[in-house]
């Protein structure tokens, strides 16, 4: 397998994460986003949305969509629920992680990691944040008689969900208001095979 | 069953549409969405996040976020394939959809049908509409050379893709430009069991 992605994408991280914790190989090409390269002829014909993570199969598919991507991965494994409803509620969170909290807590980090202090952009921050906030305070109450988010088992659920929330702070969102969420946290982190969102996978093809 | 639902929402319809496919029976009842009905202290015990569709299964769990509903109801029917690399194609497209597509095609209809025309929202449709018509492209070209989105089957990617795109005029988005989605709209539309987004189910409990 090619996983075609990018060294500070949380959406990338979820895939490397639950690749280094299943074991298994791959190659791995660094697509610098803001030099355009995701939406260049070629990488089109990869993904035609023009995003990264997108994972060329041995067969020569490209599949895209992090979420997606994990679950291809995943399925069978000891990462998803082997119940019909467990499967649902992993799923449900994927879900709420792409609607709800993926634009209000990574947007706001790549805006502030990739754009000066008087960019336009800048401007959308507040209302974001206000969002990135009441996505944060879902996990803060469902964690509340949790450890992880479906059936008390560490799932790709809580890869999706923390990909992006434990570099919050980067973008603003400061974790103090959410002990719940930060002791999750520490308990993904603290899972065998962990790896570090900027740890560069040894397979680089580039 | 019992699905808390908005008959509007195409959110809601993918699921009323799957169910009546499934020949499933079901309780329904109408949350009035633009009177706060989704974020009372009694809905939010069903879904923390305040949106329906939420489906109240037999057992009293609740499951939020329409497309993990539908995996739920659907997994193991002719709506979901058989294969794992079709299975990950049908979420990898209801995750575009709900990350590329819902915000910038089913947002901008609501706008344009709950705010009126000097409303400060409608500022946000120019911006919206331009990333909606770059979902249409993905999906025009995608369905250039198949009939249906993954293994030339109908399945739940379709209905979740079909849901906002057949009444996206409504939002403002021209769909003349997009002959292979118009096509493709009318193969979901003469699916077997097919029923109207405004068709009110007879369960319906309010």
């Amino acid at each position: 397998m090619h996983l075609f992605d990018y060294l500070d994408s949380g959406n990338g991280f979820k895939v490397r994460l639950l690749l280094a914790q299943l074991g298994m190989k791959y190659q791995w090409t660094n697509v610098d986003i803001d030099q355009g390269l995701t939406r260049t002829p070629e990488f089109l014909k990869r993904n035609p949305n023009g995003r990264i993570p997108t994972l060329e199969l041995d067969d020569g598919t490209n599949l895209f969509e992090s979420n997606a991507i994990m679950w291809y991965l995943a399925e069978g494994s000891r990462f998803v629920p082997a119940t019909q409803l467990g499967r649902a509620q992993v799923l449900q969170w994927m879900f709420f992680e792409q609607y709800s909290h993926e634009p209000y807590v990574a947007t706001p980090r790549y805006i502030c990691r990739h754009f000066p202090a008087d960019h336009p952009r800048r401007a959308e921050l507040p209302a974001r944040l206000e969002k990135g906030h009441a996505a944060l305070q879902v996990m803060e109450g469902h964690l509340a008689t949790r450890q992880f988010f479906v059936n008390e088992r560490y799932s790709i659920a809580d890869i999706a969900l923390y990909a992006y929330t434990h570099v919050a702070p980067d973008g603003g969102l400061d974790l103090a208001p959410y002990p719940n969420v930060r002791e999750w946290l520490k308990r993904v982190a603290a899972q065998p095979g962990y790896i570090d969102l900027l740890a560069r996978p040894v397979s680089a093809a580039a």
